[in-house]
């Protein structure tokens, strides 16, 4: 409901075509769709650029089936995050031309191609092979969003050549997206080879004072570079939403 | 034992009605039942106007059952909370006649119909499809203490316009409960909304910095409104039985 | 902007007494003042039955003299919580009829009498003299809204007999604010004396794993009895306003 | 090797009936048995009361039994703490006449009855019903060290005339053990009402911010009742025996 | 108000010597005196052995100096801990014949000798020269309570030599209270050595990871010496109080 | 050194008009300046699109003006972060062109008009007005690498109909950065209002568990809206550094 | 590429033997190789006298399986470090000749024998039966990287008398591993015994306030002796690797 | 008290010359001093090869002062650490031979010259200016120890240029220190690049979540090189200490 349908309504009003009782209640009806556990934002799409993305955690696969169904009737590609490979399988029995990505743990429904939208390259880097799921969720978020995405996997700073060695193709992406965990340091190496926006992931990956990503994160956010920021630990899909907003931007 | 059951027992001391001994034994009997492995305590039920409501994490099915079997003998309904499916099953074995509620984890025993106590509405609110269990295990409790419940269920800040469509529901609420998991912002803009009681319910929702709900918790007790009071995470049984309290002054 | 206005206004548009351009512009304007480094939310009166709390901590002594200034336009009564003693002798300089209250480190300014609203008793128990500071914020709070407040300090579980010889005026209070630093225990016990929802305020009186209250917060939350709910460390200020929140309801 | 085999030794070696050699090897010898995965300290009964305890978490069934085994050639009585029950199953398999206590998860050999030690009564409370295996290794414990131990169990403070009803069995205890998860009041009330000394348990029972325990650790730290220690989440086994030491004081 | 006066009163009822009204008066009535800021627990002394310790951090000198005022009409020996010495020299100059301690932060008011009570010696060890204040808060709390105390300071772990040394004095003591911040790794190797009742205080020296003392606290509550329990960060008060309560079993 | 100058230095060995000598030098010099204590980094301005900012905590005011010394020579703007008034007016004294921002606590010294570079509007929202520093740092940040900045303060979400009122403005901006502390709530809501990239910056603005920022740190790292990337608690510099990349991207 | 390389490609392209062309792809050729999810580190060997140590955390058995394949080209021996059992067994059914080491969890794979490097010994302790596993880890670290290893496990300080039956190995070894979990006092004692470089391993042995390792951690952080650092929890590989890097000096 | 001297000595009670009672007291005599508030350990100079360094915090200026005292008889250098001005001044009003170094908050005591022992070269990095003070630290213990140290400051991984500049000197190093904030990335860099022993030492340099140098700390514990061994945030000196040792091993 934009200041120009608010105006074409209230006109309509003055002319006598739409009545108070009806006015009043267009105003206050909003564009989303009750199926009882869910409220779906058909909105958002509309608002944001984007759909909703199903959020699979803590949801059973008829919720997830459902809110899809509806979904799907208005939209051209359905993303459902951090879905184990048992879920998927009772969610595709309900919905059998939906993907799943075991690695990045996602469901993905396409109901045609997705034209690219974005201005520039949007790169991923990580900083180890086990760092690699996570990179994966931000790669197929972005391209689901019209992004084209490259990718450089084990490029930690125990090994700096490795690194160095990709600067032409570091320095030539519009938006980067780093993945590390442990020490999560590799961020702050890359931030300060380029000009650009860097969106930082830590990862779960490591042990001992890890804690689960918690030493990545604040590392991250404690970068010396000032072209940074961070997303959630393990937020792949967070950091390939963000990254694809700037590219469009 | 009040002062006047305890006036009465001196003056019927005073009057030769009953011997010291037996005031004596009186006085320092008190009313709880001794089981071993619980001290079941009946006065309560009388002195806060709902009998004890039984933790379910920690006991054996064994335990559970045996509680319930004293407590029937006196209550019309009878509350267990955090049972798992296993458990519960074992439970009903037991005790045929307590059902079991999967998604709010409660074994509820009613032996009548609970007659509603409350002076208005229990609005229930949760920001996601996630949140509903905890939602239902609020909900449920409220209902077993004789209030009328209503919910409304993923209306997240996402996508305030869905928020803003039930003002008119939110506002007419006496006490309102609000389920959150992740950033646990709802229950600032709903207790903004209104000038009612908020209970505030985080959840465990998330992942990485969600801490298991302890996000949500800080964000809760550090609202920017006033008009909200927390309870602990993924609590809805208690957030439950203090809006009935509520409710019921 | 009720829903009663929203029709008067509408009919108003469709009799052609209001033009389309101000009806847009009425609907869009909401009641607050910006004086640039604030919005003044004059609708919060209507809204929620009391006006915006200041909230002292990080505001500078001009711009809380400024708030007040445009606030004491319309309202009776201004609380202004979180104010240390220079920072108040300033404030007053530029508003004289504001009072500050030492202990509860607030500042008031009351344009009048103030009736009372609440239908019972509001009564606040600390565990410790320490932490009397903490219950009068809340009794200035619950007062200044309206309410009748009655105080009992010091009855802390190390000596139980203390807290048992309130019983009655314990049994007999409509809401109850419990205070308590150090192990927070004394919530769990009221609590359980009463049918009555409890308000249960963490202090940071203490050392050691005290942790600057989290400990007596922490506990609070993890109450064995169900009627508790919490607010932030040292929050009187929010535990007064929840309680006579209830007391209206 | 106390002082006076010290002097029996040198005036052995001054007499000419020990060697040099002899007399450097023996005091340097140390009475510790080398198995290998264990240096087992056979000297730990002479000098601590009792014989060293197998703590069970992160030892094969191999290493328990083999540790057992070379223990029993010297004591009357071995405890191993810690141990689930397939482990348990499998360390019986290799010494059969080893009794496991499923509750306490605690293995325990008695080659003989064990003599009553302690000059007083050891009181064991606990505040719920899930607290139970965490006493009942204190129990254990106390009572294989040779003490007389009594037990209340399930008499948390949200109806505090429970524990007021047992205040004659709690003023005539020596040393009292008091075990609570969630908000872990018990032991400051229990502690107010004795001039005893008080050993408080924290349990792991509760949920969100028990922490695991921590919660109810933290707060019996923080106790307002001075006559309490405390030991570890859990820790029952600790919690007896240092009960042990006190009533043998 | 024990079970022998209960039956000599309701006797007094039974033989019309006492009014039902008197009766009721003295059963309600408890021991302890209000002065608006506290409940004066006068009852304590009689109930522990020991009367109340006033906690001095929160309270005003006045408060302190009122409740002393008090409570020195019955009282042989006051203390107050946590105490500065700006507030200190403002209690004196109401109370002259209080004396402080100011390495302990401490004020104790005695009105006559203390008499030794306990059965043995209480020995205080500390790991370092900066824990001496805490050690002396113990030893200062331990002596006002009636017993003989030894102390041996910085016997830290790093030169294990000096600890060794004073074996003998070690073995001998009753009671060991044993002080230590850093790693807080003394009393780990002091209970080993010994077969009595150990308590372990952590103090606030150290920095980085030493987090004030607790990273000392959570190495003794893990200590692998069984005969340790642990009383909260810098509480050389709490310490010695249970020394002497220990000591006096 | 970029691959266009590394051919043309490899070409002029080749030619012979440069030594290998002089070539193996002038590859492994680098484009810094030692001045002892710091390493200044000219060749940054090159790389990054902005000159290095002197993080001011830490660092003597003498060494603060060392360095902008040595940097004025190469560049038009320097940033100085975190600089309190008494150490900024020891470097004014010594650096008399420099102006100090008292409420971002920068210095920033200019030597030139700032160009805008950036394409679109920067929209910065605070939630409260003690947020104002923040925002305020991020603002000059920002306005310094050439954007226009627009500011919104005290549109927190406890009257939610303030935030509405500007959302013509919002949805017009390039990048917004919402500034947060307390609950840290805003960020979500704002960024389910627009299609653009949103940089959260929590605040330690708050109490108790607000833990000087952290938690609002948490609930934005959680937000349920995806186009959100976060910065470290009180780094407004940081948001205004990245806001600056995107809008130049 | 070091710099008489260096000096060599320059001089060949001086020379005309190495064309313009050549020369910069030589200088931005680095030496690792690409298998699309790892870059692996050829360099690693000649730069740090050992090759990559695969980290097994994390990834597939194909990726440990692949990684291993191209490494085998050029390397004696290689590690793979937190292998489970599972995943171990599909490596070796792709990789017959790797032999898993279960208690260390480790994967080694050798193709000759290895020479003793290290100049002295180093010797592993433990403090525990429990803590073997990361000793394990170390040794079979330090072995493979060339260096004569001893052990002494289960001599923690709670039998101080077991670990000073050993002193004179401890003081004969060039570098010591000390392993504990629990309070982690061991390495402070250890240290305080000789004049040599300590590597300190905290163990995730305990329970809870143990929290999984960073009670050891910290109290080793914080040890009173000088003559220690640290590695992360359960880290006996680093703990290896630093040792014989120490060794080789 | 070597093994040789226990021979000497029991061949000398052998011989008659020496007393049964000489003996047992001689070799229960330990070396320390026992100066009340201390032990000084005389003893640690000849088995660690170096004095007693004296911890100043928690100490006051008489007892530092006094401690010197006793330890100047024998030895040649001796060093305080964590000493403010304030104090420093006390101390050298007392020991004006003394000096002090207020950067690195020290108090050196030298009585001759302090000749190299050390094989090769120690090299301190920091990767800021404002890590300076603790890199001193570092630096006056390692030369104070006779080692010959290098420095390079400011050269954070933001720049790497600035690091790859000094490869040489980093890789021709016997043991590197590396000291860095903020996120604590360096050391993983540095140690990538050199087959020595790096200790790294986190600082408290940064804000927000740098937690006071946790987040550095927690970095480098999970530095994915594995020549790294960490010491406590801030303790220059430690890392002084143990490179000094690996130096001289």
């Amino acid at each position: 409901m934009d200041i120009i349908s608010l105006h074409q309504l209230l006109t309509s009003v003055a002319d006598g075509k739409t009545s108070v009782e009806d006015a009043a209640t267009s105003l206050a009806r909003l564009p989303f769709e009750n199926i009882d556990y869910a409220r779906i934002d058909h909105h958002r799409s509309l608002r944001k650029g984007f759909p909703e993305v199903i959020f699979g955690q803590g949801k059973t696969a008829e919720q997830i089936a459902g809110i899809m169904e509806k979904m799907r009737v208005q939209e051209n590609v359905i993303l459902v995050t951090r879905v184990d490979a048992e879920k998927a399988e009772s969610v595709i029995a309900r919905t059998p031309d939906v993907k799943y990505h075991p690695d990045a743990r996602m469901l993905i429904l396409k109901q045609g191609d997705i034209p690219i939208h974005g201005r520039g390259n949007i790169l991923i880097l990580s900083a180890g092979t086990s760092d690699i799921p996570v990179a994966r969720e931000a790669q197929l978020t972005a391209e689901a969003m019209g992004n084209h995405v490259e990718t450089i996997f084990d490029v930690g700073v125990a090994g700096i050549h490795r690194l160095l060695h990709y600067r032409k193709q570091i320095e030539e992406a519009t938006v980067l997206i780093v993945v590390a965990g442990m020490e999560g340091a590799l961020p702050s190496v890359v931030a300060g080879m380029v000009s650009r926006p860097v969106i930082a992931v830590p990862t779960s990956i490591g042990y001992g004072v890890s804690f689960g990503g918690l030493t990545a994160l604040f590392a991250m956010l404690n970068s010396c570079s000032s072209n940074v920021a961070v997303v959630n630990i393990d937020n792949g899909f967070g950091a390939g939403y963000m990254a694809a907003m700037i590219n469009r931007t």
